[in-house]
C-alpha cells in the first residue's frame, strides 16, 4: 500500500557497488578507515560535513559525560533482560535504549528546541534574559515543564555541566547557546518561583547546537553515548550477572495491594 | 523471587556520590571528559583498562569501517518503524539494533570464537595452517558454517578488510589474529572445497583480539558502531522520509500464494 | 538513586507464594485456566473486574479486527529483523511492535481521548453533533490532526468499521461512543472543509470504551492483536524467509542523490 | 544488495484490495470479525488451519496460564522503561519481550524440541520411557539443560503443570506429548542422578503439539501471553508508577567492587 506522496526511495548517506562505498563524499576505504576517528565519522554521517578538530573535541566530550552513570533503569532494565535472554546481546542493548524517552535522557532534545524558540525570539541582538523570561512565560503558561532543568537528587549545578561548558570555552567555539542556557538557569526562580539549575541535559544541546549539530539529531547523541555504556554493562552480566539479582532486590518490600480470592 | 545463587548485586563500573562520579578507576568531570575521545572512553568502560593510541586507533578503525553500508535491511527496519511511530527515535534505533544478529554483523562474534580456537589448537609455537585445518575439519563435521568468509554479492574480499588489515600494522599492534584470520582463508578451499574470502565480520575480531579486546564483548561494537549509522539515517528520515515509500516498494511484485475465500 | 517520591513499590495484579498464584481475586490454577478465554482473561488483567460475554465478544471482535492486515510497514521490520537474526523471535516481535506508534495503530488512543472530550463537552444530554462541532474546531484551531479519519487508500469506510459496529449493535453494548464517532464524521465536512471517513482506529476505542475498557489501556489493544499477526508472519518467515527479498525489493529503485568522492 | 536466492516476496498468510481483506481463506468482515474469538484467529493465523473447539479451549488455557506472574524481570525492565519514557507504550512492551529469551520462558521450545526428538526415536509402538533415557543420554553428554524441568524455587511441581494437564484430558485432545512430557520426568532421576520436576516451559509444548500446533511457533505462545500481562502491567504502571521505586530498591545494597579514582 502506498502511503504519502513519495514513493521513489531516495538517500544522500551512502552508497556501494562492487569496488567501493563512498560515505558523504568520501571513498570509505580510502578516505576514511585508520584516517578518521568514530567521533567524527558520527559527525559525518550526521551533518555531511566534516567537523573541525575543536567542535569534534566538543563531541566527544558530550558523548563521554552521558555514557555511563551506573545502574540507572535503563541499564538495569538491560541487565535484566540479557539475564533472560543471554544469547541476544543486541536485544539486551535495545531493551537499554527504550528507556532513553522523554523523562530521561530525552530531555536533551526538549531543551536544545528551548533554547533554539529563545534564540529566535531574541533575534540578533537581543537581550538573552528577557527572551528567555518570555518564552519560560509560554511554557508556564501552558503548564509545560522546563526541560533540563532541575534534578531528584542535587540542588547544585550537576558537576558535569561545568566540565562540559569548560571543554566549550577552551575550544572556542559558538557559545550563544551556552550563554542562552545560563540565562533561562537566570531568570527560572523568577517565572517559576524557585531555583532549579542547568543539568546535563540541558548542557548537551548547550554545547552541540554551538557546533552546528542538527537539532533533530540532538535525541541520538545520548542514544549513542548509552550504547556504549550499554556494551560495557552487558559484558560485565555475561562474566558476572547482576540482573537477577536486581530483579530480586527491587521486589523485597513489594507490596500487593490488590484483592485475594475469596474463599 | 531469587532466581540464582548471587542475590546482592555487585558492579565494578562505577559509582557517583552527590559530588563526584567515578567510572573505572577515574573521576569522570576531572580524568574524562574533554581530555579522552569517545572511542577511548568506549575501551575503558569495557575492559576497565587505558587503551595505548594504537589501539584506539584500530577500534576507532573497525568502528568506521561498519558504521553504515546504506540502506541494509536493519536500516530499512529502523527508517520503516520512525515512519510510523515518528515521535519515538529511540524505538526506531531499537528496531535496527535488533537485526543485528547472528546472520549479519553478529558473525564477529563467531568469527572471534573460531581465532580463539585456532590459537588454543595451535599454541605459542604450532603451526597456523595445520591448526586451522583441525578446527575448520571439526566445524565441517558438525556442519557449522564458518562465520566471517564468504559474501553474498563478492568473489574477491570485501574492500575494507585490506583497508582493517592496513590499519593495524601501521599501528604496530599484535598481528597474530590476522595470521589466523589468513591461514582459515587460505585452508577454506582444501577443507571446503571452495574459496571463500575474508569478510569484514572476520577482519573486525582479527584486529581487536590483538588489542587484547574482550571476546564476550564483541559483539557490541557492531552495535556501537551501526547506531552511528542508524542515527544519521533517522535524522534524514525526519527531514525526508522514506520509509513508507521503502515499505511500497518492497511489495510491488509481492505475490499471495495462500488460500482465498470460498464464497 | 531514588527518583520521584514513591520508594516502595506496589501492585494490585497478582502475588504468588509456593502454592498458588492469584491473579486479581482469583486462584490461577483453580479459577482461572480451562476456564476463562485468554480474551477474557486479559480484560480481567488490564480492568481487574469481570467482564460480560458482550463485551468480551466485542473485545474478541476489535483484537481479531486489527491482528492482520498484510505486509503493513512494521511486518516487513520484523520479517527483515528475523532474517537478520533468525535464533531470536523476541526481537523481531519486538521490532514489529515498535512501529505501534503515533501514525499507525496508535490513532486508537488519539481517537479514544477525542471521544472522551465530546463525551465531557457534551454531558448527560446535551447535543452530540455541536459537542463535536465544538471540540473539532479547537483541534482545527491548534492545528492538530482528527485521529482515526481518513485513510491513504480508502475514500469510502473501511469494510471493518461497518462489521465492528455491527458486532457492538448486535451484542446491545452502550452505544454512546459510536453515536460520538459517527458525529465526528458527520460534522468533519463542515469544520475541515473536506470528507474524512471513520477508520478503523477510530471504531476501536468506539466500542471499546464502550464496555469500559480504560482509555489508559487503549494502546495496547492495537500492540496485543498485532502480536498475533507478527507471530503468525514469523512462523512463516522460518518456513519460507522473504525478509531479504523483501528488503531487495525495496531498494531497486533507490536513488543516491548525495556528494560522490572528488578524486 | 540481494542476499539469498529468492528474490520476489510471497506471503500465504493475507491479501487485499480496496473492497475486502482476505485472511487464510476467510474474508475478514464477514467471516471472522464477530464470529471468531482472538485465540481461535491466532490459531487460525499460525496454522492457516481452523481448530476445534477442544484445541481452542487447549490454547485458551496455555495462553491464559503464562499470561501473567507478577514483577518478573522482564515486567520490571517494562515498567522501568515506561517510566522513563511513558509516551511510548510500544518501546515498554518491546522491552518486556526482548526478555523472552532462552533461559525464561523461551524454554518452551526447547522443551517442544525434545519431545519430538523423543517421539521420533520411539516410533509409533516404542517405548517412551526407553526413547526418554536414550534422548536425555545424548543431552548428558552433550552437557545440554534439559529445557523445561526444574524450578529455582519448587521442588514439587509446579501448580500450573497439573491444571494445564486437566485441561487437556477433559477436552480429549490428543495426549501423547503429555505421556512423553511425564516420561521424561520419569527418567530423569536415574540419567541426571537428581529430581526435577515438569514445569510449566515443559507443559506448554506437551499441550500444543498435541492440538498440531508448529514447534516453529512455539515461541510465540508465551509472546503472546506475555504481551497481554505486559499490557495489565504498563496501564498499571500510568496510573501509579513504580518503575523508579523498583530501580531504587534493587539498587539499596548495591556494592561497587571497582577502582576507586588514584588521587
Amino acid at each position: 500500500m502506498k502511503i504519502g506522496k513519495e514513493s521513489v526511495p531516495r538517500t544522500a548517506i551512502s552508497t556501494s557497488d562492487e569496488h567501493s562505498i563512498t560515505v558523504r563524499g568520501a571513498d570509505l576505504c580510502h578516505d576514511l578507515i585508520g584516517r578518521i576517528s568514530f567521533t567524527d565519522y558520527f559527525h559525518l554521517l550526521v551533518t555531511g560535513q566534516r567537523a573541525s578538530a575543536a567542535a569534534i573535541a566538543v563531541l566527544d566530550a558530550t558523548l563521554v559525560a552521558i555514557a555511563e552513570h551506573g545502574l540507572v533503569p535503563s541499564v538495569q532494565a538491560s541487565r535484566m533482560t540479557l539475564a533472560a535472554a543471554p544469547d541476544a546481546m543486541q536485544g539486551a542493548v535495545a531493551a537499554g535504549i527504550l528507556g532513553c524517552g522523554s523523562v530521561i535522557l530525552g530531555a536533551s532534545e526538549g531543551a536544545g528546541k528551548l533554547f533554539v524558540e529563545i534564540d529566535q525570539q531574541a533575534g540578533p541582538d537581543g537581550d538573552l534574559a528577557a527572551a528567555a523570561s518570555a518564552v519560560l512565560g509560554q511554557y508556564r503558561a501552558a503548564r509545560r515543564a522546563i526541560p533540563g532543568y532541575g534534578h531528584p537528587l542535587h540542588k547544585a549545578r550537576d558537576p558535569r555541566v561545568d566540565a562540559l561548558f569548560a571543554v566549550a570555552r577552551a575550544q572556542h567555539v559558538h557559545l550563544r547557546y551556552i550563554a542562552i542556557a545560563e540565562a533561562v538557569e537566570a531568570v527560572i526562580p523568577e517565572v517559576l518561583g524557585k531555583e532549579l539549575k542547568l543539568n546535563v541535559s540541558a548542557a548537551i544541546p548547550a554545547l552541540l547546537l554551538g557546533i552546528g549539530f542538527p537539532l533533530a539529531a540532538l535525541k541520538g547523541v545520548p542514544i549513542l553515548a548509552r550504547t556504549a555504556g550499554l556494551i560495557a554493562h552487558l559484558t560485565e552480566e555475561l562474566q558476572r550477572s547482576i540482573g537477577f539479582a536486581l530483579s530480586y532486590q527491587a521486589t523485597r518490600e513489594l507490596v500487593f495491594d490488590g484483592v485475594a480470592p475469596a474463599n
